[in-house]
This record gives structure tokens, sequence and C-alpha cells, in this order.
């Protein structure tokens, strides 16, 4: 198999580089930009000032690291195996656990879908809990938790900004609950990274092919494609064929910790009769996901028997294909939902493997008219609940929020889910907050995460431009992560989240000073942000004039304000 | 000349219609989306029950009336001509008062740029004020009050939906100065609409050539589109050859109110050379400008001499063009700005021809770093005493808002504004919320634009996605109003204005149902949305399937949820 033709090589003048830990032998990618000097004529002399190498944060993984050739067929580095495995509390599993697992495993017609290596699962030992939560709970800071410590703060230190993310930080804030660091021992080739209120807001991307669309290239393509935008975890939301062989594929080959519903793979497997669903297919599929490296569960177990009346009273109904299923099944049966009944069960198989629970939400409101209701209410409630439970399990949770939501609910959303959930880290879909605008819902829900990630919200899910319309192709997948990187740094920056300004700075000085190169290399979409400059300057492909052409040459406000200053020094 | 190929036929299975008025004989346009039934099968029939039209309001004016017949070298109907006649405080001038407008007129070499149809202009009588202002002072109301009101009301009555919004509810808000009715006599094409935060969100597009692109054809487009996917207000910033003539084709053809910022064509008439601007030229330009059309001017009157020093010590200095112009030119001549100056004699032109102010915020901060400076603060408290000054002129007022200003600082700015700018309409760009996503400005400021749009701001000015790279073309255009529209209504949402979900409801229902054509009909832009919708749906080009490639015909929530609501009502 070979990785679908996307271009990784849009962050110019730029590289990969490497921070040692000091806890622990690890190294901590992040992406370092080269700035071209400040040029000024002084008493006739041209002078260069240099400006600094800005640090940012880097998702890409090792895809962007040039001094590395990744093989999609061997996986990435399985750079957490060591770390795992010097913890002495788990073992690797002779056979897979999963029934279905070794059906597939062992249907020969599938051989040419399959990712060519065979890793064996681990699991933890017997009586043993292996979830960062629980090492946080007994004081033990783990190299994940140095890992992101280092990763958020970036070069905040040698810059003199002050910082609180220290790794007895990090190891209180997840020890609390307050913050999850999923990292799945069957994941290894996940770089650690951190969900909470206290660190810098997060984004998810979902990707996965339906029923009617998408191979595995493809879904590779726009796994790593995510990645190298921007997004920090990646949900695979695969509905189609060959489900699990698509999964093996995207986890052994993705830099940031994968998510699922696994709720999806257990009703293909009744051929999508909701009616059949049962807990041992669920659990079975539970089992099959953990081994292969899953690093957190949606999981509606929220959605109540008594939910369903509820669903009537709205506008839009239940818009969430697991709590709909659920909701379905809870009809059909007239009894509670196996996932609320199972819950317990649930936690001691994923402390096993620290599979974090992403608690969803089954009756998020789809539309503004359902915003905040009743049915919305009610079941935040039950996920306060099973968060206590999970925890009491040691299992690390998110919850799920909204969906459509105006500008003057979304407050009542965060407060409602920091107090009903004990100030577990809230994953919200946006939220969107209008419905009048299909094709532009990226922006519609952008508008909302930006807002709710300022209030608190640890993670936001993007929203591509093709929300409610279709699966989103390559450019709609980075269209939707760019708009979210958008959303995340624009609450990490009304948050005050230490050194979140230092890229902005860097960025509007080179703007200033009209160094165009760096302005689009400080960029989010450095590639875009240059071919848009250049649209109208085809005959300037040099880009360092001292003005655009916006305002063309004697309308530059940048330009005339530098005279100012000179005339102000002049008369000084 | 002809109008550029621009497509105005995407808002299917609508049509434009007129409610009379009931004080006056006005026809308020207004558009009317027509939807199809709800099916649905019981017992075995199947049955339809219809769904009513939805009304929008519309900006697009007389271009998408299937009845009239546009033709841009006549311009459009001037439908306040009669309006104001009545009144009987104006007279038509024999000849155009400003002196450089008669000497273009006069240039042959011009003949085959001009419109060519020449309006003979209209000025107050002596001693007279014409403003919507002075009426509302008097407790006059106007048709162009009932006007607004019935625009901004929809079809609420008919609905049962209470309003607040009366032809004498207008008036007040206008005496107030807390809203405003930008109709300048001259430019009887445009609708009315009215501006101020008791009312919806209004949208501002920008367009105009620069010295290095565009011709008028293409302005033209440009005005024309903008208004048509939603733009409210357009201001022509043209600052290349030919703006006499441009601008008289735009106002022409324009139905909607123009803004202009005449300090640009005043130094166009001095070569670019910031020190030859004088109180004449820039007086001269004033009543030119008048007497085309123009329904708003932005005057930098607040920068002065004294906030000069405060540009040093910003990270990106004046980034208003008019602002850094004014700065320049008080510290070259070292003396204090003759715009503020000469506000008063400005004040008693303008009131002759009803045209407003929008007070130019020359310092708004360029950057995250210089948000709610001192100098960007001391230059609002300026605007507040030139507030008063235009008030007491009967001239009416908005004040011009930043620009760029992370989320946790935008609160401040409305406050401040309406404190000490005594509740004046506030007219912001954007804000940005974040400086490092050139290419998606139109997303890092909708964002601010629908938090500062629900704290109160009455108008918003679009960002498209080529601000800080170069002009925007005509998707960027379109790209940067939905954005706004988008920002815009969600505010509406939010502060709950009058029917503003009516459309989002009917949106919904319609995607609940199934009804593809309907969601998409009743979108912002229904041509992208059906487009996106087919992209992966080639086989099924009638778009009526009862699910989407999101997600599949098995695992569509919508459906289920039908499922759901059917069950519990057998059960029931």
């Amino acid at each position: 198999m070979n990785i679908q033709n996307i271009d990784l090589s849009s962050y110019p003048n730029s590289e990969k580089f490497y921070v040692d830990g000091k806890l622990f032998p690890i190294k901590v990618a992040m992406r370092k930009v080269h700035q071209y000097p400040t040029v000024k004529i002084e008493n006739g002399k041209r002078i260069e000032y240099p400006n600094e190498d800005i640090i940012l944060y880097d998702t890409s993984g090792p895809y962007t690291d040039s001094n590395l050739n990744v093989d999609i067929n061997k996986g990435l580095p399985r750079m957490r195996e060591s770390w795992v495995e010097e913890r002495k509390d788990t073992m690797i599993l002779d056979d897979i656990t999963s029934e279905y697992g070794r059906m597939r495993r062992d249907d020969k017609s599938l051989d040419s879908l399959r990712f060519p290596i065979c890793h064996k699962p681990r699991c933890a030992k017997e009586g043993k809990r292996v979830t960062q939560m629980h090492y946080a709970r007994k004081g033990i800071i783990t190299p994940e938790m140095e890992y992101v410590a280092i990763r958020e703060n970036l070069d905040n230190e040698a810059r003199g900004i002050k910082t609180y993310i220290t790794p007895e930080f990090v190891r209180d804030e997840v020890a609390s609950g307050r913050a999850i660091i999923a990292s799945n021992i069957n994941h290894p080739e996940a770089e650690p990274m951190i969900i909470g209120r206290a660190f810098s807001v997060k984004l998810n991307t979902n990707i996965g092919n339906s029923a009617l669309s998408s191979g595995i290239e493809e879904e590779i393509a726009k796994a790593v494609w995510s990645c190298y935008w921007g997004g920090d975890t990646l949900m695979d939301l695969s509905t189609g064929d060959n489900i699990h062989e698509t999964r093996e594929w995207i986890i052994r080959n993705c830099p940031v910790p994968v998510g699922t519903v696994p709720i999806y793979q257990a009703l293909e497997k009744v051929n999508g009769d909701v009616s059949k669903l049962t807990w041992d297919i669920y659990r079975d599929t539970l089992i099959e996901q953990c081994e292969q490296g899953v690093d957190y569960f949606t999981i509606h177990a929220g959605v109540l028997k008594e939910h369903a009346e509820l669903v009537k009273k709205r506008l839009t109904g239940c818009v969430s294909r697991g709590g709909s299923i659920m909701t379905e099944w809870c009809v059909i049966h007239n009894q509670q939902s196996f996932l609320y009944e199972h819950f317990d069960e649930i936690c001691e198989i994923l402390n096993k493997y620290d599979v974090a629970i992403s608690l969803g939400d089954g009756m998020r409101p789809g539309s503004i008219n359902d915003a905040n209701d009743e049915a919305q209410f009610l079941e935040l409630d039950v996920l306060g609940e099973l968060t206590m439970k999970a925890w009491s399990h040691d299992v690390q949770v998110l919850i799920e929020g909204p969906g459509h939501v105006p500008i003057n609910k979304i407050k009542a959303n965060m407060e409602k889910e920091l107090k009903v959930c004990h100030e577990a880290p809230f994953y919200t879909l946006g939220p969107i907050t209008t419905d009048i605008a299909p094709a532009y819902d990226h922006i519609t829900s952008a508008i909302g995460a930006g807002i709710i990630g300022t209030l608190g919200t640890a993670m936001i899910c993007y929203v591509t431009p093709k929300e409610h319309l279709s699966l989103p192709n390559l450019e709609d997948v980075r269209e939707g992560v760019i708009a979210y990187k958008i959303a995340a740094h624009a609450a990490d920056l009304a948050k005050g989240f230490p050194g979140a300004q230092v890229r902005d700075n860097a960025l509007s000085k080179a703007r200033y000073e009209f160094r165009w190169k760096d302005q689009f290399n400080l960029s989010l979409d450095p590639e875009k942000a240059k071919r848009f400059y250049l649209e109208s300057r085809r005959d300037a492909p040099d880009a360092d004039d001292r003005f655009c052409t916006m305002c063309g040459p004697n309308f530059c406000a940048m330009r005339i304000s530098q005279n100012i200053v000179d005339k102000c020094q002049e008369n000084a």
C-alpha cells in the first residue's frame, strides 16, 4: 500500500527538532520556523537585524522529519513501547482476545487488505491497572507526563515566559480527572498529548469511510493529512467495509491518539439491524479495538431508556448516530441501555489497556431550537454519574458536548458541564451557532468553538464545510482543521495560555516589516497564504514588496506608519 | 458598459415580493422561499403536509426581481426621489458644486468611462437640515422609517411573533442617535435600511480598485455581487484611477447605502503626497461625493496630532489607511488634524445631503499585541466628543471599531464604545481574534464579529480570505459575505431578535425530513450547499435520499430518530 499523493512540504524554512527530557530519556518533537532578518537602512547603510526562530507545537509526527523515511507498510516508530515495558505491569498476549479479531485474522481473503506486520497485543497483568490516571493517583510521574509538559511549554523557559506546567502539575491534573493523556499501551506510535482546560486547546478531526465511499489508502491519506495540518487527535468513524483492517492501517501510521465509536462496528457486525445488538457483541468489539490500539472510545452510555420520550419533543430528534442507535435499541427491547448497565465492566476492560472513555452526548441538540433542552441536560447529569464511576476504576474520561447552540446559550453548557461532570475535560462539536449555513459549517461552528474554548473546553471537534451534506475530501479536511486551529488558538490567546502570543507577535512583526515570506511561513497555512498573495502579484514572485495589492503602494498604512515613526524620531 | 458575467440565479424556488406601507405608499422588498410538502406514509397512504413560505430579508435589490430588467447604463429605479421631493426642503442645483466634479465632467477624454445619464444634484434649501435624525427629532416619521420598520419585521406579525419595532420606535432610535438610516438624498436608488443595536445586525462589504488592479466593470460586478449574497451596505474604497467615474457607476446601480473614505480621493488629487493635503481639497471632495450620492463617509477626525507619539509604542503601528495618512499629515506640518479642526463645517455640509459620518478608528489595533491600548482608547474618547458635535448638527453617526482583538478583550471594546460614544451604533471590522491565519481571516474575524454582534455591535465590516494579502476577487467577496452573514445571524439569534429563528427552524425541519432541496434553498448559499451534496451523490442528482454520504444509509441518526418517534407512538 502507498500513501496517497498528498503534499507534505507546506512548511517552508522550518525544521523538526527534538527537546530532551530531564526525568526520562525522551525526545519531544517540535517545529522551529526560521526567520529572515529585518533589514534597515541607517545612515545610508543596509543593516540586518536577525530575527529569532519561532517554536511551534507540531502534530504532524515523523512524516515531516526530513531525517526519517516513513513507510506506511511498516508503520511509525514505536516510541512508547519501551516506556510501557519498563513499567513492568503489562504482558504480551499470545493471541488476540477478540473472537471477531481472530476471525478476521484467519480470513485469507483479507490478506491483500491487511497491514503487513502483526504486533502481538499487550495487556495489563492480572489485577493491574495501567492507566495514566492510575499512575498519577499513585504520585508517579510517567514519561508521557514529562513529554506533554515539555510539549505544552515549547520554548517558554528560554523566553522567560512564566508557566505553571511542570510534570508534577500534569500529574496532578491527570490524577484529579481534569485532564487526560489518551495513550493505549497498544498504540506506542502516538506522541503523548494532553487534553485539559489548563493546557492548550486541542482539536479532534474525524475521518472514516461510510458504506458509500472511501478506501483504505484514502483514509490513511486523510489521517496523515489531518495531523499534518494540526489535528491533535483523530477519530476513525468508519462504518463501511473492512473497518477492522482500515483501523489497523490507521493506528500503525497515526502519530496522534485515535478514537472510535465502537457501537458503529458492533452494528456492522449485525448487518445494521439495531435490534440484534447485544452486550456480548459490543464487549468483543471493545476488546478487539483495545488490542489494536484505539486510545479513546466514544460510548453513549448516558442515553437511557427514559430519554426516548424526550426525542419526540424535539425539532430534529436525536442527531447523534450512537445516541439514536442506543435509544432505538432501548425502545425496541423496552430495556435499559446495555452500555449503562455494563458500565463497570466496560471500565474494567479499558483500564487494562489505558483506553479513555469519551462519554458520548447522544442527546446533543441538532438544531438551534433544541439547544439546552431537557433531553440534553438530563443526559449530561447521567454523564456526571458515569464520570465518577469511570474514575473509580482509574479510567480517564472526556465529556462530549454539543452540537447546535446559539451564542447566548453556550456559557450555560460549559458551566453545567464543569459542575455536574466534576470538571472532567469537555470535548465539544463546535458548537454550531446557526443552522442556516450548510456548506459553511466549519465557520458557523468555529465561532462557537472559539467561544467555548475560551470558557474552558479542552478539546474541540472539527467540522468541515461538508458537514450535513457529505463526507469530507482532503481539501475539506484541511479547511476544517485550519478553521479549528484558529478557534483553538484564539481561545488560547483569550485564556492567556503561556506563550500563546509569541507566534502572533512574530507574524505581526513580519507583516509590519514586509517580510512576506516570514509572514507566510509563520501562518497556519503557508502554502495558501503565499498562493493568495501571488495571485495578484504574478509579476513579483519573490514576494518582498513593501505593500500588497489590497491598498497598493501609495496607501499602505503600515509603510506610512513607519514614516511616522521615523519622522517622530527625527523631530525628537 | 455591461455587467460582468455573474450568476444571479442561486436562490431557487423563491421569489421577490413587496409589502405595502400603511403610512406611506411604499413597497418594501423581501424574498419568499417556497417549500415542498412534508410527505408521510400513514396507513399505507402517501399524505402531503404543506410547508409554509419562509420570508427573508433581501439586500439584492431589483436585480433579483424577475419582473424587472436592470440595465446598468440606466441605473436602478429612483424609488426615493419622490419621497425626498415631497418633503419640500430640498432643491435641485443648476450645476454641481464641486470644482473637481465640474472638471471631470468637462473632460471629454473621460466620456467613454462616464455613466451615461447625468442627474442634477439635490441639496437642502438654505437653512434647512434634511437628515433622518433631524426629522426624527422633530417627531416626524418618514417613509424611510416606515420602510425599515416593515423590513426588519418580515412576517413576524402574521406569525404571531412579538416585535417592538414600529415606525415610532425607529423614529425614536434615530432621534436618540442609537440607530441611523444612511440615505443621501442623492442616492434615491438605495432601499432604506437601519443600523442600530435594537435591529438585526448588518454587514458592510468593501470593494474598490487600487492602483494595481480592477476596472469599472469589475467593480460594478463586485458591488452587485456583494449585495446579492447579503451585503447591507457597501464601501467603495477605490484608490486607483477614475475614482469619480467608477463611483458614479456604482452609486447609480447600488441598491444599498454606499460609503467612502474621502481622504483616499483627496490624496489621489495631490498625487499621493500627504504633505500637500489641504482642508480645501478635502472639502471639495466631500461636496463632490455628497452630490454623487454617497450615503456615509468614514472620517478619521479622531486621530490627533498628540497621538502620533503613541504609534511608536506599537508592534504594528497604525494600520488604518486614513489614520496613517492623517497622522503623517499632522507630523509633517506639526499641526492639528484639519478634520478635527473643521469638524463643525464638515457636519454643516453633510446635513444638507443627509450623509452620515462613520467616525474612523485611525488607531485601531493591527495585531493582537496592540489591542485595547492607549492609542486606541484615547482616540475613542475623541470619537465620543465628535459624536456629540455631529449630533448637534443633526448628522447621523457610526463609530468604527477594531481590528485585531483577542476574544477576552472584545467585551471591553463594546462597553467602552457605548459609554464614551453615547450609544452611537458601533461598526466593527471583525474583530480578528488571532494574527496567525492569513488566507483565513474571514474566519478569524467571523469569530470576533459573532461575539461583538451579540454584545451589541450594530454593523460588522466583512473581511475576505484575501485580507492582508491582496484585493479580493468575486469568489472572495462571496466567501467574505457569507462568513459575515453567519456572524450577523448568529448574533441575531443570540440577541433574541424577533423572528430570527424562523429560518433556522424551517431549515432544520427540512433537514430532519430529508427535504434536501428545501434545506439548500433556505440556506445562505443554496448553490454551494447543493453542489457539495451532489459531489458525492452524482448518481442521485435529484437529491431526495433519506440519508447523506456522511453517515450512509444505515447510520443516519435522523432517520433512526424518526423510527424512535414512530415506535414510541406505537407503544403509547
